[in-house]
């Protein structure tokens, strides 16, 4: 129910009773203006200088019914209310081209906000701003950090406590709505003010939609039914864990007979480099031209049939830019399906010695020529998942088939880019069979996106960049309808002195069992740093941990139920099943795995105990089989391989849990 | 001649036939808005958020003479042109209260704008914006370096490169002409645009003036007969070095007599101490008491009389904070003389491990009070100079005696309290006689700071704040007609690693017989810094460099008749006596010391030879003799002790340059 209240020189706009827009002179509900942006891009770190020319308040405005104009002058934006699905819609409309627009919902003091697409530094926003552009997140993130100063001297590569690859107009509320504004281009979401959130973009945005519920349940069940849901998660990836692997068949065959002959529980072989290597002084990189290297992997079509046989998926990699004067490339410029610079060329992008080109995804034509590449030259091979990379890095400057200013279209390209892949599953009837990983994310990543994971952290303990930064990176992305994320184990980014050591690869090992599936990852110097294959007891501790993730898999089967059914994601703010806490709201290091299963991971060095807190609840602890009254701290020792998790006393998966236990318990030693 | 064009919405203002504002309805020239700041400081660091409610292009505008209303709906400004002496002057008036205001002053893409006060990172402020607000400059004041880092981590005081004790809304263009704006308010020149500079205020100034003349000189002339010129600099400053040293009466006397029996030529002992130590972690600080130490230094009055008699004059310190609960912070609170919190209490600054209140400068009382300290404590000594410290600092939470808002006086402060020290001064009839030197400034310094220093460098060659940053320092200064400055010869800020080496305080010394005067300091930690006193070698080259600034005294009386008459400074650029020279307009690491010897410094470490650039002239190296013709980069040698420097054959002190070259030229060596 749409109401709107006049008084003087007041307007005030409510649905369902709740306040949405409050608008008075003093504080305009509008504004608009015009501005230009300095935009320098160094391989996908962006430096954006706007400088606003105009900025004016709305501050008049008319009432027509359910149409309200907003003026200044000879300067108006039209706004036309509507309910939809019990969710109320604003259109917008200027009467004249402006290029800066800025809207200030209603907020209260202590309110909190969670979403804005993937959120590495902060899971509550406000008090903070968010500049929403997808990017290269930056290794450090922090600019106390030395990892995060030299980054950016060599590399201007530092990034900040906003730079993400999955930026979304899209949050939740504490006020107990979601909020998502239809427009790709460049925007702020300004949570810094007591009594509004100011919205600001480089475009008068489409429409806005907003929804009230009752509780966070609802919320995501509404939004995920807007957004629509992914396909179903591969019940393989419930049966153990991803090795991520190289350097060719035989290599990989043996890295897979090592882990099963210590009982490691392997569900794939992830084996990025399936199209061949490159090497550049970042580490080793891949070959760009994404077809089948048969030298590396000869006979791939039956070695997959083989592995097929004992539940091994075969796992790939692939990305929507091609590496210069390839077969892809050449063939995409043949047929003028690559996007064009400013003199009409092929635009040429570096991504660190050495050059790509741009499959344009806004041609149709190249669109389609590009889903075939992946329906022939990986799904008909076999392969079950692939990392469907780098949806950041559309250059503002390039020229693409649709006429759109490349601006706008860069905050659309990583769903354009899941979209891609998306219908490659879905036309080989593929869905919930063959899934891919993404990082990149933008509104429609909920439908298109089989999964997401969080990119590239530096391999060690920083906040904003190390192992710790995937915990809010979860919980962001799945407030607004991402239920399946996950994340390199062991990390990425191997830079400025950051060494992947043991202890941080077995802490993240045991932290991804309780997250939609386990993966490794070599990291990007795979020879400096610690692997698994290289220590026998890093492997028992897999063997462990896999078979503990396989024995979730009844509990997994339902989380993944309930993503499909409501849009619930697997990893869970705590205040999702327990609103009336107010702690629970400012935790971002711990979360539910699904309702009935509370995690803390250990993201410190040399750290022997943890405390949790526990909502208010009856919980066992898995390792002990202790029991803890909830709306606590708690101290539990955690040594490795016993990460602090809970269980819900009254779980319907109690039996399940209780058999963890006493499988897994801390055998002798006490925690 | 005030000449005004309109055209449809076209207008122009133009004085003398020079184009001053151009006017239309997409390049508006005036903007007025609202915006809320906040700022954060950390002794004497700020960190400025400011947020842009409204930024409204006033498009319409109406002419009556030349009074010109420029309005946007019902917001207004109304500007009045006048002409006085020669120069425009526009006065502002808004028809609303508002905050925020820009104007946008008529520029060409090749022009070049110097000045805004002491700017130590680019002499050309083109293609760059710079916030006025005086602070501490900060400590390495570039992020790419990690004295910046650290500066930044561990006290929020890494600066950049805007940032300046000495801030003022003053330039002078390439376009021949000077301008100032009458506001002590936070503002931003921005002089990225191509076709206009954009001076942006948090307030409607008063009023604006510019000045337009055929040359630099006049330039000079005109502006500092606008700001009026400083006293004369005393003579004594001539006759040789002063020495920057503490630890008491004995110890200072011991520095003087080592001094001298190496033939250094000694014109002063500053002794900052005289009231007394203090020690914190940063270092060896002053005990801020503004009154003689009788322990360190027994019986002083006589010591100065004996002193004066072989012409070294004693030197001290004060700034106008006051140690918490001593006997003048006591007095100054019992009469009300202390600027107040927002509690009606007196406001305490912590300078680091410190408490001081703030003397109330608006306070004509208190004004008064100070101004006698001064004079009682400092001059009755018979004390020939001080550094008068510390302007930087006016909290902008303070509440002060002329109910002006502390962020509006925040950058009145360093020149109310160069005024107190000058009418001590004056009134004790030393002008001439008696001087201090100043870091902090703003427009008024030119006229109440009898001269300048270059505040705390680091010890080290790093471009933004080591020894080079002294020199785009003194030529900013200048040209806005501060024609004496100087720099403590070795720097002052050890921290994060940086400790002062031989050669540093060596390159520093020989660089500053071409400043205003000579002086040392032992920095802020002392003990683990290089000081002269510990070395023989150190102490022939200040005998050597000393001799040298005694032998250019005839040349040093020439230039200060000429700051006196003409406002010309000691450091100029060399565009000032070569504008036609184009490439003189991008040098600003070597002056004019005058109008006829041209310097070079040494301001890399381990450097041999030097590239100077020559304009057209016929030159003559200082050091060998040897004759260059100008408009051409020529090499020299530049072994310590003989910077490159080059007099003007036609100079009329030739025969003084001469005879320098004869007396102190590269005996055997070749260069």
């Amino acid at each position: 129910m749409i109401k709107i209240e006049q008084k003087d020189h007041n307007l005030k706009i409510y649905h369902n009773d709740q306040l949405v827009i409050h608008h008075t002179d003093t504080n305009p509900a509008f504004y608009l203006g015009s501005g230009t942006a300095h935009i320098e891009n160094y391989r996908g770190n962006y430096e954006i200088d706007d400088y606003i020319e105009s900025r004016i308040p709305l501050i008049d405005f008319q009432c027509q019914d359910y149409e309200i104009t907003f003026s200044y002058y000879m300067l108006s934006l039209s706004i036309s209310l509507s309910e939809v699905d019990d969710r109320l819609i604003v259109d917008f409309k200027s009467n004249q081209p402006v290029n800066r627009f800025w809207m200030r919902i209603y907020a209260t003091p202590e309110e909190k906000v969670y979403g804005c697409g993937e959120q590495a530094s902060y899971f509550n926003l406000r008090n903070r701003d968010y500049p929403l552009w997808t990017s290269e997140p930056g290794v450090g993130r922090d600019k106390h950090s030395l990892t995060t100063y030299y980054a950016n001297l060599f590399d201007k590569a530092g990034g900040d406590y906003y730079t993400t690859y999955y930026p979304e107009p899209t949050f939740v509320s504490t006020r107990r709505y979601w909020l998502h504004v239809d427009s790709n281009a460049y925007a702020i979401f300004d949570f810094k003010h007591s009594d509004y959130h100011e919205l600001f973009f480089w475009e008068v945005p489409k429409s806005m939609v907003i929804s009230f519920k009752q509780d966070y349940k609802d919320i995501l069940k509404d939004l995920t039914s807007y957004t629509k849901r992914p396909p179903r998660l591969p019940e393989f990836l419930h049966d153990g864990i991803i090795l991520g692997v190289q350097g060719g068949l035989e290599k990989v065959l043996g890295y897979l007979k090592q882990a099963e002959s210590h009982g490691v529980k392997v569900s794939g072989l992830w084996c990025q480099d399936w199209a061949g290597h490159n090497y550049t002084s970042f580490g080793k990189r891949l070959y760009w031209n994404w077809r089948l290297d048969e030298k590396l992997y000869p006979d791939l079509k039956n070695v997959i049939k083989e592995l097929d046989k004992k539940n091994v998926a075969f796992l790939t990699y692939i990305c929507p830019f091609l590496l210069k004067n390839e077969t892809l490339f050449n063939e995409a410029k043949d047929n003028h399906y690559l996007a064009l610079n400013q003199d009409g060329d092929s635009y040429i992008l570096d991504f660190g010695e050495f050059d790509c080109g741009i499959v344009d995804l806004t041609n149709p034509k190249a669109f389609n020529w590009y889903k075939n590449v992946i329906k022939h030259n990986i799904i008909d091979l076999g392969i079950k998942g692939w990392m469907a990379d780098f949806g950041e890095y559309l250059p503002v400057d390039c020229v693409l088939h649709n006429g759109v200013d490349a601006k706008l279209m860069h905050n659309a390209w990583p769903v354009l880019w899941a979209k891609c892949n998306y219908e490659a599953v879905e036309e080989t009837q593929n869905l919930g069979k063959v899934f891919y990983f993404m990082r990149a994310g933008g509104h429609g990543s909920q439908h298109y996106s089989t999964s997401m994971w969080a990119g590239d952290q530096s391999v060690n303990w920083e906040t904003h960049d190390g192992i710790a930064s995937v915990i809010p990176s979860a919980l962001s992305t799945g407030i607004i309808g991402n239920p399946f994320t996950h994340s390199d184990i062991g990390g990425y980014t191997s830079l400025h002195g950051n060494i992947r050591t043991k202890e941080l690869f077995e802490r993240w090992l045991e932290m991804n069992v309780f997250s939609s599936y386990m993966r490794t990852h070599e990291g990007n110097r795979p020879s400096t740093n610690f692997q698994f294959y290289q220590d026998d007891s890093t492997l028992n501790l897999m063997a462990r941990m896999t078979s503990i993730k396989v024995a979730l898999k009844p509990y997994m089967l339902h989380l993944v139920d309930e993503a499909m059914e409501y849009g619930y994601p697997v990893q869970r703010p705590i205040f999702m099943h327990y609103p009336e806490d107010s702690t629970a709201y400012n935790l971002q290091y711990e979360f539910l795995f699904g309702a009935d299963v509370m995690v803390k991971p250990v993201v410190h060095s040399e750290q022997s105990t943890q405390e949790v807190y526990l909502p208010e609840d009856d919980w066992i602890h898995l390792w002990t089989g202790t029991h803890y009254q909830g709306e606590q701290r708690v101290n539990v020792g955690c040594p490795i391989g016993y990460p602090p998790v809970f269980y819900r006393k009254n779980s319907k998966f109690r039996e399940l849990f209780d058999n963890i236990t006493k499988e897994y318990h801390n055998k002798g030693g006490s925690l």
